[in-house]
């Protein structure tokens, strides 16, 4: 009698090669399945909502697995968060029904993009920034931001090496902050190809330097070409921070 | 002719074995001192406003050095932002008279010390808390904290194996504050002794578990005896905040 559970999971992804298991390197998904597999004495594979890539953090991941087991939902986040690195915490474990699954259950994610845009870069939470020094038109990112919002074809920001069949999300809201320095980006949306984000927010900074305007990042998007965008942020200054579903 | 210079330094203290130089280790000192004694072609010595332990960061950590050089205080910026560990920033660099010491001219110091007291540790930003799970009685540790204010005799407080001359030091104020369970103690006094901070707020969190009372930690400041305080609290949560000065 297989039970399925829900863990919602955040990381530190300095130390890892992204979410998804990989030969000889160190993934999220490699070291919760190794402890899970251990505990269980059985193959479990855990799926979760998406990929992320090596270097990129989440606060809100959510993975599923199921197994025949008599452990409990408590039992099984207490003994994770022992064994597992300190750069991983599981945030909360439970049951769920059998037809949830963490991918195609998923009703939107939300994105956040951390930039330092200070003279000075700093050293203390670096790991967690990207740092531009060249001050940022922030008003015409926002603007930019704007030509995001509902269902469009994002072709152009995917990356390269893995196509998907369609192309096509809904963007339900991208909005700046500001405040002493921070600038924080927060995309909420159906779902995100590979590289997405960081390549929409790689051309924004362009735009935010005053490279581009704000409607040459629409014409970029509208192109559906990849080489018509900007570059890729880096990883580091991205968090993959919450997983939406239906009430389960 | 000698220049006399400042820096304001900030850390990471993850990677280093504190501030001061040390045979094999990678120290902060050690690490500045490379990189002017490389440019002046000099054998540069700086002195900071005091030691930080292995493990503990600094925003405004600040140290002074003489040379005979044409160099300009925005160029040695540049450089040794260019060329020292991410995990060092130089935040300022400026000429100063002859008559500044970084030690002796500092008129107080403000260290903060950071508790993370959730149920569930973070694997973001790990590397700048202290974890605890139980519940902390804040205003207990509050009304304990009261007892520092004034000048006194903080033997009790005081790590072995480098004792001082006096022990007594006038503390200006210590407050905790709270929110999303991230609880900050900040501390400004005229100087502290080694451990000081950490054996206080170590000390402290006993009575936030309820394993001391408030004035249980007056009697251990009073009893003048290392013995009479509690454990050492990690130096991760524990950041020197600032130096202050005369106007110089």
């Amino acid at each position: 009698m297989l039970t399925h559970f829900k863990l919602t999971i955040e990381y530190d992804g300095t130390d890892f090669h992204g979410w998804q298991i990989q030969p000889d390197q160190p993934t999220i998904q490699d070291e919760i399945q190794k402890i899970l597999s251990s505990m269980t004495q059985d193959n479990i594979i855990i799926h979760g909502s998406g990929r992320t890539d090596a270097g990129v953090h989440a606060l809100g991941q959510v993975a599923h697995f199921a197994c025949d087991t008599r452990i409990s939902a408590e039992r099984f986040q207490v003994a994770l968060n022992l064994m597992l690195p300190k750069g991983i915490v599981i945030r909360e474990c439970r049951k769920v029904s059998s037809s949830f699954h963490a991918r195609f259950s998923a009703r939107s994610k939300t994105y956040r993009y951390r930039i330092l845009n200070t003279q000075i870069p700093c050293a203390v939470g670096r790991q967690y920034v990207w740092h531009i020094h060249r001050p940022l038109n922030i008003r015409a990112m926002q603007e930019a931001a704007g030509h995001l919002i509902g269902e469009k074809d994002f072709k152009s920001f995917e990356g390269t090496g893995s196509p998907r069949a369609s192309t096509v999300r809904r963007i339900h809201r991208a909005d700046f902050t500001e405040k002493d320095g921070l600038v924080t980006f927060e995309i909420n949306g159906t779902g995100f190809l590979k590289f997405m984000v960081r390549n929409i927010v790689g051309t924004m900074v362009e735009v935010g330097l005053g490279q581009r305007s704000p409607d040459d990042f629409q014409k970029a998007l509208l192109a559906m070409n990849r080489k018509a965008a900007g570059i890729t942020a880096p990883p580091q200054g991205l968090f993959l921070l919450q997983v939406d579903y239906e009430p389960h």
